[in-house]
């Protein structure tokens, strides 16, 4: 499983993802889901996978050395694009061409080679953008009603983000919200796993300002985990005692 | 869908669910998903019900007016169980049997029947016990270590259950953490909705102590929802921001 989630807020753009990928329950691996495609100064591009491993590696392998363009067959980087839009469907694009290569076995019906992806950057003179990529390559984009896109095992980290993520929040609380987010996931679920690979893209820049990777032993990482276990129970001690009781003519 | 979660603390059961069933996205229904069965002093249980409502519904109606039982054909009510273990065989034995009947139909494969109960309470001079029960009517059940089960849309709510929950947790500040994790379920998930149904066991008394609806009106859940919501956001803010930077070798 996976968790990454990627947050667009009015001075920058954070991405988070784990790293752990599972074959079945008994095979679990290490590998890195946040990619970085950069021209400093020109062009910064942040790609997070979730789904399938053989299908994200191989797309991200075309989107470095080549992927044909549909209509005039010429083989195109994910660099060469001159806009996110561009970059986008160029994504799209390489899902489709590993899905019609894979999904050619005889036995492929029986495999699930879903993925979803994370995309977010800014090329110089450009807008910074963030959109979710679907496993069929068409793709949605994060507003400032919605600043905060997620994919793999969303859920449990849902609720922070909900309650504390705006389009207003700086860089920095949305990076940190993003680890919270993170730190709630890892707890619940099994298949998603440390280390983690952090990106901060702040807005006008075309140059990162935070490219990092979390492990077991990093401090802060350590501190914002059991900082954050330690105010959730205070808080629910600060709530007051439900008043109820057994009310007549209740079932 | 739905969310139900009961939590067995040393001193007591609670069980929370909310009442929204959904045919579709298009077609929202109120239903009590927290069912009573209660001689008082002599035995007190609760069932909480998730998935199909065909299913639940009939399962409930044959606990209440008599399930054969599978080896002497003698119907028995709920009520009639001398233990929470002969209790929950019998649930299993009501959600086979209306399987039996409705899978019968020829459009039967195309419709999801599947349902998961919780079940806990207490038959005086025996144990105060939780379970839950599957779609097949096998059962695990919540021990001093794992204090907690839900049934239904589970993930939202979990990660305070996981942090704040213990054996040791009063029954009243038990019963205040399944209403912050219904609360986080509400928010994230529209096909969970209010009113809730809550239910209190103090261990040994055998009659509820809360038997109470919640709805938008209840005064103390509205200042739950909001203090909660209040209490996430500074606890983030208290954590400071993270120091991260680039590092050369990253990629």
């Amino acid at each position: 499983m996976t968790y990454c989630c990627g947050i667009l807020v009015r001075d920058g753009l954070v991405m988070v993802a784990d790293t752990r990928t599972n074959a079945g329950l008994d095979n679990i691996s290490t590998f890195r889901k946040l990619h970085l495609f950069e021209q400093p100064r020109e062009k910064v591009m942040m790609l997070a996978a979730a789904g399938s491993l053989s299908v994200t590696q191989t797309v991200i392998s075309y989107l470095r050395e080549g992927v044909p363009d549909p209509q005039t067959g010429e083989h195109k980087t994910l660099l060469d694009a001159h806009s996110m839009l561009e970059a986008a469907i160029m994504v799209g694009n390489a899902i489709r061409l590993v899905h019609q290569t894979f999904l050619n076995a005889p036995q492929a019906a029986q495999v699930d080679f879903g993925v979803t992806f994370l995309f977010g950057g800014q090329l110089a003179d450009l807008r910074l953008r963030l959109f979710m990529i679907y496993n069929e390559g068409n793709f949605i984009e994060a507003t400032e009603d919605t600043p905060y896109l997620q994919v793999g095992e969303h859920k449990y980290g849902k609720p922070i983000l909900d309650r504390a993520v705006s389009f207003d929040t700086d860089p920095y609380d949305a990076l940190k919200l993003g680890l919270v987010s993170m730190d709630s996931t890892l707890r619940s679920n099994l298949s998603v796993g440390l280390p983690l690979d952090v990106g901060l893209l702040r807005r006008d820049t075309v140059a990162l300002e935070v490219n990092q990777r979390i492990d077991e032993s990093d401090e802060y990482f350590s501190n914002l985990r059991e900082s954050w276990s330690v105010a959730l129970r205070e808080a629910h001690l600060k709530i007051p005692r439900p008043p109820y009781g057994v009310k007549d003519g209740q079932v």
